[in-house]
């Protein structure tokens, strides 16, 4: 796929995906939507690719839905009339795929089942789906200029993207209603103080704040690193621990039997490690099944 | 149904619920548990309310049970063995339901159930019960004055109002835990470094400051935060994202069709918008049957 | 079980567990691991015990895995290809057992099952597993000295001990993942800025803290308390608020007949309370049953 509205840019192991429409503040569309799709999906299986930076190009990161066309901007077929029951047994059917599915949402799915880490570095406006979009992702940092708004209600419309699965688990049941019924635009520091964001950075060095974490990451056990974001994700939504001990187990198992030997020899050996897994074709024979949405 | 120890004052699209038993420092009864149950649903499926803020007349928010009476205060019956078992199939068994319950776990579930977002303004001692209920409410605001006590292991009882599902929740799992297990009484700072309250404030202007949260919820759609509402508690508590994925597009499907379009001409037009969904008529139909408790 | 590995102590209610290895700076090992699951199993029984401390011994909590004899340190037996099927089918097999399941991920089912709160009393490096374990205690306090480390990506394994289960219910999803990528040490302050530990304190003062803390414990309901740490832990992950009242209910209805009882009265005669109820034997009948891991 070539890509129109997002730029897609690899560099010493690190995914840097810029939303890439500057003159529309980087608005949302559903071209955009597919092509971030299909971004998380090719990075989650190129092993060139350790860690993603999502970012904006020029003063926003992303002002939201693309209105500018006004009348109906989500692309709905509101000649239909959805049950959940559709939802659940007609998600990938094309008249819901395209009339009803939320774009956003097809964005967040795709980046919770991406196997590398992702960080958002949040340069200006991220407002709307702007906002939403960034709460799939594991880390954020913001520069002193972003200003973030979960502005649906203000608008008639609700938080999408999976954002009431996503927000709550950052920064609390409370902080999350509070910020969605309100609409408001929250400064760098607003969003930091409700635990949002990791950090406010000047503008100037959000990119390269960014990645040093990227760098980091990229340095440690890809295998492992997948794994645990995985863990993480699934154990923090699970209702006992003893399904966390289950995936640990296997998780510690195969991790240690592979990368973790090396892991421990270089420590013992007081140098670098040299890890070698690759994400692409040494996950356990479990791990995609456990992955499949359920 | 007439209260005796509630108020219940509708004003700007603002209900107000007052405590109201200023010289047993609101403490809570049987009676008022009901009557907080009735006022909740009521207020839930009348358009004329669109936020609501809770509040105690007096010096306190609400003192806890009232034991003035001694002995059996919880007025359970304790002829009864009762087995989850029973708490799964006779849940509204009268011998069950007066006899084995807990009221304030009533309380709270008709605030859970409410489609209209819930601010609490603790305007003195919230303690026992009077802290618990708040929990199940989506903002906290406290005045300097506020005290809030988790007190039941002090003496000999558990949390209850289904606090242990909403606690960890606002504050996480270990400040949860070390509040219920030392029954501390929590000054407001307290409070909120532990990210129970959204704020202290002085106490003569708490009120204003809950009806500025209030009237700021009232002037977007009704139908759009009755639906984030419904959404980021059930979201926040499901196992995989792609359940908030499909709420979320029926959420957007629906708002968008209605007072979404109102909200993207306003947006567009630069004008304050004019709602006209209503609650009461305007949720789609699988609303009703996707809140029903499980 | 005569134990090696640790220190067993009770005093005044509270059971002190050293980690007792100072010479290799508590370095975790299988025979470390079985010692904890069968004392928290053993304090769990005991009505002498009404809360838990845990410490190291020496300057280290517990530096980690024992990597001193390198190749398989994690003694697990390689010839075997686990799969998700055999962690739910076959989690006591010994086989399994033995050579698959996760050794800390024992330690923490075991502190998560036992009826006792458990405080940790961070006094030096807390590596690795020595880092995981505390997150199934209830509250952690640092000395200042304190080092916390979830180095496993960096050593190219997997966070453990149902360490992805617990840590995002402390500290937040975007905070658990950022520390386990990053495997950085945290310092004391670090820790508490990211609200992993209740409050760093200079280091000859910390077990008088934990103590402070765990002697409050111990003077409530052990009753009361054992049900509030059950049902916090299972509430907090449970679907929708209607389960905590189910329990709720059953909690506040028999603690209600004994323990607190004692509490209203003594509370009504402004005296100290003598709760008699023992955790041992008054547990009500479905408590156990409803304990038991899915």
């Amino acid at each position: 796929m070539q890509y129109q509205s997002i730029a897609y840019d690899i560099k010493d192991h690190i995914l840097t995906i810029t939303l890439n429409r500057p003159d529309q503040m980087n608005a949302f569309t559903v071209e955009m939507a597919n092509e971030l799709v299909d971004a998380f999906t090719r990075a989650s299986a190129d092993d060139e690719v350790r860690a993603v930076v999502v970012t904006g190009a020029g003063k926003a990161f992303c002002a939201g839905m693309d209105l500018s066309t006004g009348g109906n901007v989500f692309g709905l077929d509101e000649s239909l009339e959805p049950s959940l029951e559709d939802m659940h047994t007609r998600l990938d059917d094309p008249a819901i795929f395209e009339g009803v599915r939320d774009t956003g949402g097809r964005v967040s799915l795709a980046i919770y089942d991406c196997d590398k880490p992702v960080i958002a570095a949040i340069n200006g406006a991220a407002v709307g789906i702007g906002a939403t979009m960034t709460c799939a992702m594991d880390i954020r940092l913001a520069s002193e200029k972003a200003r973030i708004g979960f502005v649906f209600n203000k608008i008639g419309v609700v938080p999408e993207a999976c954002s009431s699965w996503f927000l709550p688990r950052i920064v609390g049941i409370s902080q999350a209603l509070e910020w969605c019924y309100s609409g408001d635009i929250l400064t760098a520091e607003q969003a930091l103080a409700g635990r949002l964001v990791k950090a406010v950075v000047p503008a100037e060095s959000l990119l390269d704040e960014a990645y040093k974490i990227a760098a980091r990451i990229a340095s440690h056990s890809s295998v492992a690193i997948a794994f645990t974001r995985q863990m993480m994700y699934r154990n923090a939504a699970a209702q006992h621990p003893i399904e966390a001990h289950r995936l640990d187990s296997l998780g510690m198992f195969y991790s240690s039997r592979d990368d973790g030997k090396e892991g421990v020899a270089s420590f013992l050996e007081k140098r670098a490690p040299e890890f070698k897994g690759k994400v692409s074709s040494d996950m356990p024979e479990f791990y995609r099944e456990w992955k499949k949405q359920p």
